[in-house]
C-alpha cells in the first residue's frame, strides 16, 4: 500500500473508479418504519465486512468480480427518522448514478427504500417495469396512519407506474385487502416463483427495476431478516428466477432487508453476499 | 382505548370475549422436566408478543383470524419444580374449557404438559383418539427413575388410553426398547408423515386430540427447541399433514417445545406464531 | 381464575383498577428516530414479562408495591415511522392521566418520548420543573436535518420551558455546542450526580417532571442500552439520587432508553424493573 | 500421552488421586425448581471447560493449585424432574466423602442442591453452622405450594439446624415475610458484607458448611445468574470475605447459581472459576 | 460410582477401552489459520457436551453405540500458533492408532487438521485414496503466502498422494485457478453428491480416507462453521453418501469446520453429534 | 458527496490526509496465537463501525477530534496463520510511519502484535521505554512450546529492551515463574495503577512506547475480550492514568485485546472507541 492511501472497506472484488464501472452500489442504511424488528440499517457494513469470506469467482457461471468493473460509492448518512428527506437522498443518488448511464446497486435498508429509487427511474424510463420477489405484498395503502411505511411500497410504487406494470412473486404474507388489490392492479405470484418465464417474454425488452426482499427465501435459509417468513423459497430456487431475469433489460436493482442483528451465525448475511455477487455477475 | 381498559396481550387476533369463543387458548409455561436444554416455559409469552409480526388472514386457506372467536386466557401459574402439582392445574384448566364444549389450545412448555390434557380428554371421551407429530417416541417407562418426564409422555398417555390409539408421526428418535414398544401398542411412522391420510379414514369421526412436538421439523426450519433434530419433515410436508387432519373431530389440541433462549433470530418464534393461525383456523 | 377472565400481564404487582389507583403506567414503545441502535421499543414489552423475576416488597425503603395503587394500561399502539403522530398519542394519553389528577409513569421507547409527556404537562402545569438524569445532553438543534430526534429531545423541551427550568445530572456525551448551551440556559451537571440536593431545595414545591434516560448509569451496570456509555453513576448513586427527589412535588415521570435486543443476560432489564419499582415506591 | 489412557477434563489444576486428596470436587447439574431463568445445571460443565482460560497460581494468595490435591469426581447424574431424588444423590455423594475426612465442594445447580449437603453435614457435625452469602433471603416457607424449591432452600437448612446457626449476608430481595423471619431466626446482613469479622469469632472452632450463591455480587460483575440483582457486592468484597472466613473450620462448600446460557461474554464463568480457585486454596 | 473413579467425559456410547476398541476418537482443536472465522477448536469440546442430547440408538441404521467398542481418548493440547507444530502432534496421534490396527476419528478443528492424519496415513497405505465431502476445493498454493493453510488443506494432501487419488464432491467455492486445477488433478463434483456409487466402484478395495468438511452442507443446516455456504447438500442426501462410502474400506476419518461460538440454536452440534454416531455406526 | 469520491469508512473524525497528519492508525487483525478465545481480529473492523455512536468532542478534556489531525490508513491484510510473517507487515508499517515522524496508533488484535511494532520502535529510539497496563504479565519464555505467542510477547519484547525499561501495571493473572522474573527485570505493580506518577518522574524524556491491553479493565466494564478478568480497574482510574502518562514522550501507542464476538451488548467496543479517542487526545 502507497503510504498516501487508505485501504478503503469496499464490497468485496468492488474496487473499480467511478468512470469505468457499469455498476455502482450504494447502500441506504434505513429502517425507521420497520414495524416489528429494526436492524437493516447495519445490513450494508455488515455485508461489506463480511462480503471477504466469499470469493470474487462464481462456479455457478465460471465468470469472476475481477473481470467486471463496479464502484462501491459507499453508505449514504440518512438522517434517521425522517422518512420523506431519508427518500429523497437516495432519489438523488440513483438519479445521479442512471443520469451518468450506470447501473445503480442499492443496499437496503428496509424495503421502503425501493421507493427513492424508482422515483428516479421513473423519471428517467416511462415504462418502467418493477419486479418484486418477496414474502410480504407491501400493498397497504397505509400502516397505523403512516403512508411511507414498508408495508405500503409497493402501493407507493403502484401510484407512480399503474396497473400492470408490478410482477410480484412469492408473496405469503398480507392482509386480505392487500391480496384483492393486486387481483386487479399488479401481477402477484403467490407462495413461488412460478411464472417468471412468462413475465420474462411479456415484458420483453421495456427497462426494469428489479427488488429483491431477502424474506422471500424460506426462514430457514435467511433467519436474519425483519420478518423471518417460513413457506419460502429456496436459494437455489431463487439463483433460477435471478438467471431467467438477466436476460432483461435491468436497469436498477437493490437487495433488502437483511437484519443482521439477528445473525448470530452470519449464514444469512453470507448468503446475502453470495446473491449479490451473481446479481452483479448476471446483470452487468 | 378508554381509560379504564388495559390494553391486554393476547395472541394476534384472538380478543373474543370467552362465551362467544370456540377455542380457548392458555398457557402451560412448564419446562422442569426437560432433561437437556430448557427454556419451553417462556414460549407462550414470546409467542404472544411475536405475534403481531404476522398477520391475522391466511393465504393458505384464504380465512382470516378476525372472522372467527377465540378466548386467550392467559398463561397458567404452575409451580416449577413440581411436576405432579403442574399437570393437575393444566388437568383442571382443560376440564373447564371442555365442560363449557369449548376446544382447549395449550401452547406448552416441554411436551410432559399434553398429559395434563389428555387425562382432563379421557374422562370426557372414553374413545379419544391421539395423533402425535414429534420427532422423538417419548415412549420410555422411565427416565432416570423419574416417571413423570418430558421422555415418557406418550408411554403415561398410552396407559391412559391402551394398545392402538396413539398414532405416531415423524419420530427419528429414541431408545431401541421405545421403537420395539410401538411396533406392538402404538402406530408409529418412522421419519415423515406419510401414512396420515390411512389414519384419518381410519379415525373416522372419533373424538382426537393433537399433540404437535415443534421438533418433528428438521431443525433448519425450527432450531429454536430443547433437542433440535435434523432429518425432518419441512413446514410445508406439515401444513399438509395438518389440513388432512383438520377433517377430523379434533377436540382438543397443543403445541409444544419451542424454546426462546435458543432463537437469536426469531425465525422459529415466527414459524410457531405463524403454525398456531393456521391450526386455529383449521380445527376451528 | 375465574373462567371470565384473563390471565393479563401487568408490571409486576401494578393491578389495581384505573379508579383507584395514584400512578397510572403506559409503554410508549417508540424508537423511530434512535440513530445508532434502535431496539428501546421492545422495553415496555421486556420489562412487564421480566418484573416477575423481582419482589413487590423493597428492602430499601421497607415498601411493598402490593401496598399502594397503581394501574398499568399496557402499551400505546404508536405509529412506527412518524414522530409527530407518535407524539401527539403520548401526549393524549398523558393528558388524560392528569386530568384525572393521577401521575404519568411513561416506560419508553427512545428518550424523544419524553417531549409528549412534557407537551401535555406544560399544559397544566405552567411552572414545570424539569430534571434530567442522562449521559448525553440531548441539546442539539437537530440531528442530520431532524428536529424531533431522540438527541434534540431536551432542546424541544427547553424551546417549552425556557431558561433555568431543565435540571440535567451525569452528562458526559454531546457536542462541544450542547455544552456550551448549556451553560447559558440549563443547569449541568457533568458526569455525575452531585448537586441534586441544592436542587432539590432550589425547586421546592414547584412542580417537577422527572425524567431518567437509564444510560445515565455506567455501562458495566446497563449494558443494553442504545448508546452505552462507561464513566457513568452507579445504582446505588442513582438510588440515593432518586431518594432525594422524592421529597418534591413529582407530577410524572419516565424511564427510558432500556434496550432488551442487547441483554442477552437479562439483568439491564431486570436493573430497570428494580428501578422502576422503587420509583414507585417513592414517588407515590 | 500413554495410549491407553484418556484425556479427561477437570477442573484446571485438580487431577490428583481420590485418596491423597484433601478437598474433593462434585458437579450437581440441578435446577428443575428455578421459578425464572433456568440455566444453572451447565456451571459445573462450563466451568471445567473455562477454567483452562485462567492460570492455577495465584498472585492474590501466592499459591498455586499444583501445590495441593483436590480430586475432581465429575457430576452426579441427577434425575431433573425429581427434587427429592436430586437431594438424595447430592446426600449421598456428600456422605460419602465426610466419611473419609474430605472436604466437599460442590458446584450448582441452583440453590436447592445446598439442602442436599446440609443433610449430610449435620448427620456428622451436629453443632454445624452455615455461612451464606447471597442476594436472596432463601427463607420461604413454601413457593407457589413446592417446598423443595431454592426459593425456600434456607428455610429447610433451617429447619435441620434451629434458631441462630444461619449466617446470612448481602441479601437484598424476598418478600417482607422473610425479612421478618430473619429477625427471629437467622443472622441476617442486608446489602453488604459488613460484619463477617464478628462472626468469625462468635463461630470459634465449630464446624462451618459456606454457601456462595453468586447473586450475591453487583449484577454488573455477574450477569450470568438465573436472577441478576444490582447493588451487590464487588469481586473484591467477595473477596475479601472469603479470606476471613478461611480462618474458620470449613467442613464443606459450594458454589451455586452460576447460569452459562446468559453468559454470551463468558466474563461470569471466568470469575466463578477465579473464585473456585481461590476458594480452594483458602480453604485447603 | 466407584469413590475412587473419575466420572469422565466421553463421546456418547464411547466408553470402552483402547484395547478392545476398534475405533479411536480424538480432538484436534486447533484453528489457527482459518481466514475467517474462528472458534472450530471449541468443537471437540462442544461435541461431547452436546452428545448426551442424542440417543446412542440409530433409527437409521438400527444399530447402538452401546453395542460397538470406540475408544475417546479425548483431545490433543495443541500448540496454537504453530500450525507445523500442531500438525506433527496430529499425525503422531493418527501414526499410533493405525499402527495398533486400528481406525482413528479425527474431530476438528480447521480442514487443515486433515494434513495430519494424511501424512500417517500415506506411510503405512501406500496407495491410499481420499474422498473429501466440502463447499471449498482447498487447492490454494498458499493463501496470503502461507502454504499450511486450511484454503489449501488438499493442496498439500495432494502433493503427497498424486493425481487422481482426491475425490471431491459438493465443491461450490473456490478460486478460478483451483477449479481449473482440480480439472486435470483430482476429481471434483461441483455443487453435489452425484456419483458416489460410481467412485465407490472406482476405488475398490483400495484403502481410504474420508474427510468431512460440514460446510458441504447448506447453511441452512449447518450455519455455525467458519465459512457458512448456501447452496449446499441436505443431511439425508449425506447420510445418503456415507451409507454409499461404508462400502469401502475405511482406514481412517474425520469431521471438521463445527465453530460452536457461532451455534446459538446448538442445531448445528446436535447435527454433527448425530452424524458422527451415524459415521461410527457405519465405518464399524 | 461528489461522485467520485468513495464515502469511505474511518474512525470517527479521523479524516485528514496523510502528510497533514500527526497521528496515523492503522489496524493489525491478528489472533492467530491466542491461546483461549479468538476475535480479536475483527476489532479494528468493529471499532471503526461503532465510532460512530460516540462524538468528537470530549468533555473530559474540552478537545475535539475535528481540531487535530489523523490519518487512519485502515487495516494490514496480515497472513493469518503465521505470526513471523504478521510481525514483519506490522514492524514495517510502524516503521514507514516513524520514518515520516509521525507517531503509530495501532488497533490490535491479540497482545502480539505489539511486538511487531516495538521492533521498529527500538530500531529508532536506543532508549525506548515501554508502559504496559494488561491484567496479564505475558513473560512466558515459550507457551506449549510456541515462542511468538500473545502469552510471551513481553518476555520477547523485554529480550529487545532488557533489564528496568518496562513498565507493568494491573498484573494480575500469570505463572508463579512470571511473577518471580518481573522482581528482577521489569518494573511490576500487581492489581491496580498506583505508582504511575513515580514511573513518570522516573522515565522523564525518554521515548516511550505505550501498549494498553483492554483487560486490564475489570471484566464489568470490558467483558468482550479474549480472557475476561474480575478484580481489574475502572474506567475512570484508567482515564487517570492515561492522562498522567500524556505529559511523556510518547511515540507510538496501541490498544489491544478487544473481541467484538463476545460483545454482545456493545459496551465494550464502545468503551473501546472512548478511550481510543481519548488517548489521541491526550497524545497529541
Amino acid at each position: 500500500m502507497n503510504r498516501f492511501e487508505r485501504n478503503v472497506q469496499n464490497f468485496l472484488g468492488c474496487d473499480s473508479g467511478y468512470e469505468e464501472s457499469k455498476i455502482v452500489i450504494f447502500g441506504a442504511p434505513f429502517d425507521s418504519t420497520t414495524s416489528y424488528r429494526p436492524g437493516t440499517r447495519f445490513a450494508s457494513a455488515a455485508m461489506r465486512n463480511e462480503s471477504y469470506g466469499i470469493e470474487t469467482y462464481s462456479p455457478y457461471q465460471d465468470k469472476d468480480l475481477e473481470d467486471i468493473c463496479v464502484f462501491d460509492s459507499g453508505d449514504l448518512e440518512l438522517p434517521i427518522g425522517s422518512a420523506e428527506l431519508a427518500l429523497a437522498d437516495i432519489e438523488s443518488r440513483a438519479e445521479m448514478i442512471i443520469s451518468d448511464g450506470k447501473i445503480p446497486c442499492m443496499i437496503g435498508g428496509e424495503h421502503l427504500v425501493t421507493l427513492g429509487a424508482v422515483r428516479a427511474m421513473v423519471k428517467k424510463y416511462a415504462d418502467l417495469q418493477l419486479i418484486q420477489l418477496d414474502a410480504h405484498a407491501d400493498l397497504r395503502e397505509d400502516y397505523l396512519g403512516v403512508q411511507l411505511s414498508h408495508a405500503c411500497v409497493m402501493r407507493r410504487c403502484y401510484e407512480l407506474l399503474g396497473d400492470g406494470r408490478i410482477f410480484q412473486f412469492g408473496i405469503r404474507s398480507g392482509t386480505r385487502e392487500e391480496f384483492e388489490f393486486a387481483k386487479s392492479h399488479t401481477n402477484m405470484r403467490k407462495f413461488d416463483l412460478a411464472g417468471i418465464e412468462e413475465t420474462v417474454q411479456k415484458i420483453g425488452q421495456k427497462p426494469v427495476y428489479f427488488t429483491l426482499d431477502l424474506d422471500v427465501l424460506d426462514s430457514s435459509q435467511l433467519p436474519a431478516t425483519g420478518t423471518p417468513e417460513v413457506g419460502g423459497v429456496s436459494f437455489l430456487d431463487l439463483m433460477g428466477a435471478i438467471k431467467e431475469i438477466s436476460g432483461l433489460n435491468i436497469v436498477g436493482f437493490d437487495i433488502n432487508e437483511l437484519s443482521p442483528p439477528y445473525d448470530q451465525s452470519g449464514a444469512s448475511t453470507a448468503l446475502a453476499c453470495k446473491l449479490l455477487r451473481e446479481m452483479m455477475l448476471y446483470f452487468y
